[in-house]
């Protein structure tokens, strides 16, 4: 099967998507070479990083598939594009702690690195406008984010099956999972899939003995060598 | 059975809490003639204030125990006290919302006052150093604020009962009951009962025909005639 790419349809803060031409069923998703971080304050672009990010989303998504996980992938195209599955979105983040970092550690004034008994999932409210607050499941419910109230057990469910398989991975890479961000999506026949993308821009990914940081925060705190270490990821990745 | 107040153990921002002479499983709780909001930032004395709240917090209470839900109340002392059972409290600020008001209207940019299909029990994690944060099931049971976590579910079952309770008692009284903190506990025994106070500090409350505010929003807004409101109440509330 060929895919042809056709008009575009959206341009979002770190992928453009396309039609394919005469299948109304796929999109084509291509990684652009942009950072952004702080709800699209800070900004900067790398050349090279779509590449990498499509190379390491299409990895983990063709060994997920191997697992038995459901996601939108359907084929690479080139290095830095995908044709997936046309998805309903979810409007949530859905993110999964092993240990904590970030918001929710500040939040609670728990030391960053602090691993947690059992993995954390959390959702947050994707509107950009809003600044996509953290909401129980309570207020996802109230703001009808899935057809049926179950459906959030099902993406719980989902989020913490991914978290089993790809702690998995990345440890065999030497690499800790210290938390990512999940989407997720209805397809045609109302099922719910895996979106969006895994990667260095939506995991925390530390070095599992010098605990450095190989993931989005290299950016967001100016910590440099930020396209190294997003190489160095899909380098120990491949090279299993 | 009399009590008599012993030493002083604890000054919070709205009551002192007391021992009792004689016996540890109550103490004596004075209400203050403080108002504290904005996490103590605002503050202000109104003289009577301490009065109007124990008798409307005493009149909701002797109502409840009228009405099958478990609370610390035992017995009211002269006009501004209450002797309540001792409990080992929970870290949790539970709030049900009727409609939308505060925090919540705010963070998902909805019309204060737009009607909710079905009340909406949230969590905030009982930490003034942290602000009292927002929190998930998830993290409540993560913050170990309950001792089993089906705990969680039998305080959402309480909040709920209070609140159709509570919200017909104000209906009668010709008050919307828009949102409204509960505060629960472990007693000896390790039940589950409603403590803290029910009043216009805790509660949103407007006039069902003028939506005049009724509650403390008049002393965080700079409303005016807050005390004469909450008098208000404790007078509907009486002539029913």
């Amino acid at each position: 099967m060929t895919y042809d790419k056709s008009e575009l349809l959206y341009e979002g803060k770190a992928k453009k998507i396309f039609s394919v031409q005469g299948d109304d069923q796929v999109i084509w998703q291509e990684f652009k070479d942009s950072f952004t971080a702080f709800n699209g304050e800070k900004k900067a672009t790398m050349a090279g990083k779509g590449v990498i990010n499509q190379k390491i989303a299409s990895l983990i998504f063709f060994f997920f598939s191997d697992q038995g996980i459901p996601s939108h992938w359907v084929k690479d195209q080139g290095e830095d594009s995908m044709v997936t599955k046309k998805l309903s979105m979810i409007d949530l983040e859905v993110v999964v702690r092993n240990i904590l970092a970030g918001s929710t550690a500040k939040k609670f004034n728990i030391l960053e690195g602090t691993a947690l008994g059992e993995p954390l999932v959390e959702f947050y409210y994707k509107k950009d406008e809003l600044g996509d607050p953290f909401i129980s499941d309570d207020q996802a419910l109230m703001l009808k984010v899935v057809r049926a109230p179950e459906d959030l057990l099902t993406l719980k469910k989902l989020a913490l099956q991914v978290n089993q398989v790809l702690k998995k991975l990345f440890h065999q890479a030497q690499i800790d999972l210290v938390d990512f961000k999940l989407e997720f999506g209805y397809d045609r026949e109302g099922n719910i899939l895996l979106g969006d993308e895994i990667s260095p821009d939506s995991c925390r990914l530390w070095d599992q003995q010098t605990k450095e940081k190989m993931d989005k925060d290299r950016f967001r705190r100016d910590l440099g060598q930020v396209l190294e270490k997003y190489q160095e990821v899909l380098d120990r990745l491949t090279n299993q």
